[in-house]
């Protein structure tokens, strides 16, 4: 923590303290909008999980988890000039995870929500956009979401077809994937399949969670079930967001000028080299391989831009202009090896920042 | 928010983010005290609210509460070297705020309550101390009883008395009033009386909150009614804490070599120039007149000792070594206008710090 102020003497002390800070107090008791400018609320942000979902670790419980929301932190700062704070919390009930959010919202000026297990954290999020005033973004799902779109917006771009064209298999039916399947629906693309560990999800399958009722409603315009492997036979582009494996015949098997995005960590659904044999763009999730898909790319520009403008609400079309902002500039280079800039090409944040908060204007939830 | 590392290039990135945060997550799943030494909790104390008790401003709310934990947490940073989070939290009931904070808890070394009204933050305190492994300290109580209690040891030394001599009349009932009397006792005060508006509390008055009520099983040996006024006659000691005035004609009815501490803010229970033509010593919660009584002469440092031994509990003996530990700096410089150091006097929090540690220790508190 770093103060913006020093005290010194008595004077800066009375100023700073009491009594001086009790008209500053007062003074948003009067008008609740000032706390905006008197206090470091617009500036700071919740990075909160409930330790249920921890990278590849799974439920490892809050204090195990401190270490990535302090990694997320240091991110923020980083790469957006965000200030936030790290806070694990100990429960995992919807009720209570949402409880606990609204109950601390009066200091921040925005929530980022990590790791948190899927399917409930669709849920969090949902109720805790409909009763805060300020963002509310799982990173886990929409950060992907904005990456994942603006790769793919340029591998399409690179080989010559709309987003419309495109046939796209997920493999995977997590937070990330289904956040993924829904932005990509948003932006137009032609047919999603989805799989998880028991093939492709169809309205005919039975369990399905609440979540996984709602893609299978949204996606499978060609009614398939079965397992992935034969989902991709023909298919355009493959989304990998699972633990799991592809074959290499079934990656053969992909339409021509097909897509791979493998972000399986630290082990891809299929190696990069041996994809590259078949498709002609391939990204990951990985930092030694071209294209990496990676969250830092958006979360730090998001809420720059939504912190920059009082946003109320992160909209749907603020992630699409996030998306818009960073494909854009890979511009004149775009290449199979650059689909993508890297994590630390400087122009990133600035740039997804401006575009969220010029969107949210147009959305009606800027506030400044 | 500061970053105790940067991340320049992909490696760092790795290592501070995924995959490498991966490996610190794991260690502190497979051995839960790791999170102090992986993570920030054990230097960073959340500083709480419920803003239901907000200076002399009173239930003033979240937002507008949220310039005075800001102020405090500049002040734990700037005196005591430490870090802290000011967190204004959105509900007031006493269960409400109890599961938040426990909840909150991963994330911190230590819980700082501040301006939360009595008498919830009593039942508050107690809950929390009992459900956490991590200090809870409600600083309006103890680090107002702590200062009070250094200045009347040397206010006592000074006019050659023992504590167990002085008899006592405390105005006011609410927290920091209710604190400073038992810390007083604790202390080996000879008798205290404790009035609040309704005059001063004994065992056959008729609705006593549990608090009041536990303070007339404590406090007034002589079996007192009545007005604080009457009271005053021939007492030793005034300790003014609440926003009543006291009448020239009561001071001057004190005992010889009267103390007298009026810290009503901004306006004291007796003007200090008018206290002066009676009492022998007289302190005010005012940086303009001699011996102020400043809570940020106890918490920085009370803090700062507790988090360096990772301290489980912050005990009585802690409280009262902060005093002894506060009055002792004093040392041969004693006099009817400096019985307690200023706020800007650099050996305060380090003399408190080590004092608390070292008190930490004996009570088994202490973790490292």
């Amino acid at each position: 923590m770093r103060a913006t102020v020093e005290v010194n003497d008595a004077d800066g002390l009375s100023l700073a303290y009491t009594p001086g800070v009790a008209r500053v107090c007062s003074a948003i008791a009067d008008e609740p909008e000032l706390v905006h400018t008197y206090t470091w609320k617009s500036s700071v942000v919740a990075v909160v999980t409930d330790g249920s979902a921890v990278l590849g670790l799974g439920d490892i419980g809050p204090e195990a988890s401190l270490p990535v929301m302090e990694g997320k932190s240091l991110l923020f700062k980083q790469f957006g000039g965000v200030e936030s704070v790290p806070l694990a919390l100990a429960c995992t009930e919807v009720d209570d995870i949402v409880e606990t959010v609204v109950r601390l919202a009066p200091s921040f000026g925005g929530i980022n929500l990590e790791d948190i297990a899927a399917p409930r954290c669709f849920e969090i999020e949902r109720r805790l956009r409909e009763r805060l005033d300020i963002p509310v973004f799982h990173d886990d799902q929409h950060g992907t979401a904005i990456v994942v779109l603006a790769a793919l917006k340029n591998a399409a771009r690179l080989t010559g077809r709309g987003l419309g064209e495109l046939r796209v298999v997920v493999s995977g039916a997590g937070a990330s994937a289904i956040a993924v399947t829904k932005i990509l629906l948003t932006a137009g693309i032609g047919d999603i399949a989805v799989g998880d560990s028991k093939g492709i999800i169809h309205a005919g399958r039975d369990g399905l969670n609440p979540a996984k009722a709602e893609i299978a409603e949204l996606t499978n315009k060609g009614g398939r079930s079965g397992s992935i492997e034969s989902a991709l036979a023909g298919a355009d582009v493959f989304i990998g967001l699972s633990a799991g494996q592809v074959p290499e015949p079934a990656v053969a098997s992909m339409a021509p000028d097909a897509i791979v995005f493998a972000m399986a960590n630290p082990t891809p659904e299929i190696h990069p080299d041996v994809a590259h044999k078949y498709a002609r763009v391939v990204a990951t999730g990985r930092s030694d391989f071209p294209n990496q898909i990676n969250n830092v790319l958006a979360f730090p520009g998001v809420f720059r831009g939504a912190l920059d403008v009082r946003a109320s609400d992160i909209t749907e079309n603020m992630k699409l202009a996030a998306a818009e902002a960073l494909a854009g500039l890979v511009g004149d280079d775009l290449a199979e090896g650059y689909i993508i800039p890297g994590p630390f090409d400087e122009r990133v944040a600035p740039a997804i920042a401006s575009a969220v908060a010029e969107q949210a204007g147009r959305d009606g939830v800027a506030r400044v």
